[in-house]
């Protein structure tokens, strides 16, 4: 077999076979395959895609080039959970918890963030003492004996996935669906977990800027998840106006903290609550999502839900008194409002430009290397769909230096789009996807 | 300006500035630029195409990567010929002394052959003690003496060009139309001749099958070589069968020389006279067609131009002898006939499987290191358009291992496409392409 011959047929449109996406990949992972070919078929499948079952093949191709975890030393199903990412999305801060407490385990891997604000490790370490890095031994204990543990992700898991997306970013062809969809699903599946749910963000602060690719990648990482023998089911949710009303690495936690005290912004809630009854469904813990609801409105109400965050914290080295008095989270020094300075709607908010905003603060990593400051942030006091006046105050800025608080405010200012009419708002859940 | 940027311009179908055409370019050569991103554009270029002013930007920048020569020192108007290459094509051969001998120069570089044949070097190293390895000076005292020398090429002409190709070659971004031309055109360029005529095979035995492909790739040529500022046309020449009858070094250097002599096979001789009646309307030496035609047959009848030859090859160390004497060039220990096995009319002689055959006899270069057998060879008794009898022969093969004979056989009868009716057999000249 010969890489030259599989760059030509994808070229002219055909399909791969099954030992043809295996030989590219084992390839390209030992280094018997160059670069400069695999660009030029990467750039062929922008051009001609990839069927199904093609696609299939190359994550699952991707998923055995590493480790492929075994959980089953954990009792239960283990339902993981997955988000393409957008701005002030702290899901996994209160939805894991939730589920723990209704008795599903969580037994999650996570990552650092490199963007806008850090990932849920950046933000579970705004618990002074918590760690992430743990041995398999407590890990798997843990998980057992209080439903709950998030480690670091330390296994050398689709290892062909990261060489691959590292080539990708360089030679513009990122943007591929199938490309995209086997990249996250490779990882998923080497984690281990029983069934997966995704949620894929849509919207201006999303990757997929509109409602339609945001379904077609759904529907393909479903597709991909469900062929290789998971449950598998996504909602697709809004992302042209941040998730809840903090951004910031702190900020979130505490926003996370009010929903599992029963407060928190509506939308959040809404997010936490369509992913979890997925979650719960899966596991075999509800019937239906209705069930599903009540369950988990249920550990809010009677605490218990907060407890198993507490609880979590602890069993990680962290400091559990923060989850019961939020005032302990490290502030940042100045607070400044910004204000409006026109009249109207708020019709859009460029999440990006908020998340760059925070950046600006310093609450994101701009390089690996990045130390974040966890108590920066933004608070947004107007969102989609509210009337603002002339001096309205739109957000909140939490800042520590002065020379980064202009550029910020700048940046805020800019990503609210005010309009004259009252625009009409639809509810961040913008569809369900299953097989 | 980055490449990354710029590839993305392609892949949506943007148009590439001359100064982003020559950042990339220059990147590439001097290395800046990797592999794995120029083979991204170069797929991309393949899907999304470049407009006439980006290929004659692109062949610009990969002109001036290396030597451009400055043939000022020789006399008169300088007209290079190139052919797309073909089985059986030894237009320089005949060509070249039939240009000089009417005062034209002819200040030519040539390449050895790596395919089925030698190149023009190869068919030119048949007479004992020809040598292509001439200083500059001789060089051009030859060309302003004698009006011919052909030099090996050793400048470093269009090496953005090399590099580029390699690339292509090993990624499946050869076949296409803008980059097949900028690459021809930037080595043709940087050669120095004033105006430059192109022979485009057409059909089976060439790289392009079909005609309309071919006028694409004629008219892309043209049309940079103008832009350029030389005087550029192109003829495209019939390859669904060999050039002539004779395939093989030395015998197609006898073929060339029967040619000069007023005979030779008339195919080749249209050819011959179509390509130099454009050159030397270009160096102002005839009017017309008409006129060039005129002038060359006089040269072949008078004997100058055979004369020419003898002057050329003794002028670069060779044995001028054998111009005159063509028994004395080494013969093949065998010939035997190729006979055919049914009745009818030959309707293509699949010109690439000839050139194999001959290939296999020892006569091509597998590999650059090959050593070539310049006696082996094969003579079509039969071409297009001829009636055959079972039993007739269609060819014979000149061999000297028995081993590579019977393989080369099979190839030969494989490659006669013998059919019932009669063909329509159109001339060998298919269209003038001007701009």
């Amino acid at each position: 077999m010969r890489m030259y011959d599989l760059i030509e047929k994808k070229k002219q449109g055909l399909e791969l076979s099954t030992d043809e996406i295996r030989f590219m990949i084992d390839g390209f992972t030992d280094g018997s395959i160059p670069d400069y070919q695999m660009s030029a078929m990467t750039m062929a499948i922008c051009f001609q895609g990839m069927s199904k079952r093609e696609t299939v093949d190359l994550t699952l191709a991707m998923r055995d080039s590493g480790d492929v975890l075994d959980l089953s030393a954990i009792e239960g199903i283990k339902v993981d959970k997955h988000s393409t990412g957008g701005v002030g999305d702290k899901t996994s801060l209160a939805l894991t918890p939730i589920i723990a407490a209704l008795g599903v385990p969580v037994a999650k891997m996570s990552g650092r963030g490199l963007g806008h604000t850090g990932g849920t490790i950046d933000k579970l370490e705004c618990f002074p003492g918590f760690t992430t890095e743990i041995s398999e031994e407590t890990f798997c204990k843990n998980v057992n004996n209080i439903k709950i543990a998030i480690a670091g992700q330390t296994a050398n898991l689709a290892p062909a996935d990261k060489k691959l997306y590292a080539l990708r970013d360089v030679t513009d062809t990122v943007d591929q669906m199938s490309l995209i969809a086997s990249s996250i699903m490779s990882k998923k599946l080497a984690s281990g977990s029983d069934a997966i749910v995704l949620d894929v963000k849509t919207g201006n602060g999303a990757f997929m800027k509109n409602l339609e690719d945001s379904r077609a990648l759904a529907k393909a990482m479903v597709s991909i998840g469900t062929m290789a023998g998971k449950k598998t089911a996504a909602v697709i949710t809004d992302m042209d106006q941040p998730l809840g009303y903090a951004v910031g690495n702190s900020l979130e936690v505490i926003e996370a903290i009010e929903t599992l005290k029963g407060g928190g912004p509506e939308d959040f809630k809404e997010v936490v609550f369509a992913l979890g009854s997925l979650m719960l469904e899966f596991a075999g813990r509800a019937k239906n999502q209705e069930e599903a609801r009540g369950l988990m409105q249920q550990v809010i109400d009677d605490g218990s839900a907060l407890q198993k965050l507490a609880e979590f914290v602890s069993a990680q080295g962290g400091d559990a008194s923060y989850v019961f008095d939020t005032d302990r989270f490290p502030k940042a020094k100045k607070v400044t409002e910004v204000k409006a300075v026109k009249e109207g709607f708020v019709h859009r908010i460029l999440a990006e430009e908020i998340g760059i905003a925070c950046m600006t603060l310093g609450g994101g990593r701009e390089t690996k290397d990045s130390v974040i400051d966890l108590s920066v942030g933004i608070i947004l006091k107007k969102k989609n769909g509210d009337a603002v006046k002339k001096g309205d105050v739109l957000a909140l800025v939490y800042s520590n230096d002065d020379q980064k608080l202009e550029p910020a405010m700048d940046k805020i200012l800019h990503a609210y789009e005010i309009e004259d009419e009252k625009p009409e708002v639809g509810s961040v859940i913008k569809e369900f996807i299953f097989e």
